[in-house]
């Protein structure tokens, strides 16, 4: 599997693992916005919202930059490159796994058919 | 971005989030094992190699079946299909923004152009 910085990893996973979150990133992707935009938009505090954008810069998946009284967030220098690697990779495993097992019973099919034909 | 149940993806996501339920997604693609089996090559008490094998088969990333006092485990339906087209997306967006940037910069640089010659 790939090799990865498990820190880093934990931090992006969690950071993804709540919809808000997840919506964040949507709007960010598509634009720049303050941290009382993104509390409108998501119709939440501005403290849970600073919390969840915490969250992500800590990730890397968001910056922010402080210019006067409001706070810019802006998509961070993560763009999940290595995760969704690993992710892929666990895919392919879990694919060759199944895969495998169907050509098991393939093969067991086809060695029970000599049998199935003297039958009849 | 695609479509998705938030409450699947939190608990998919959550369930990465951690090295050691990581390890033991990459143990299990590659064969089946018991909790007993996976506390020993993760050097972790049953206790707490149960807890993360039922994160785990909460997000559906791995399926329990208890024969005799023996619980094993292999990998779940969930083979991450999803979550990596969401990942996928949120890259494109992110690649495009950068992009758009660049022709910006392009645009502005060869805008200054003339003024450059003119003063040679």
């Amino acid at each position: 599997m790939v090799q990865h910085s498990p820190t880093h990893f934990n931090a992006s996973f969690a950071a993804l693992a709540d919809a808000t979150r997840r919506g964040v990133l949507e709007q960010l992707a598509r634009g720049n916005a303050s941290i009382t935009e993104l509390a409108d938009k998501f119709d939440m505090s501005l403290t849970g919202m600073k919390k969840h954008v915490g969250v992500l810069e800590q990730a890397g998946l968001v910056t922010t930059e402080k210019v006067g009284r409001v706070r810019n967030c802006k998509i961070g220098p993560c763009r999940l490159e290595e995760e969704i690697e690993w992710m892929s990779q666990y895919r392919r495993l879990w694919d060759a796994r199944f895969e495998a097992l169907d050509r098991v019973i393939e093969q067991l099919k086809s060695r029970d058919k000599p049998n199935v034909r003297k039958k009849r």
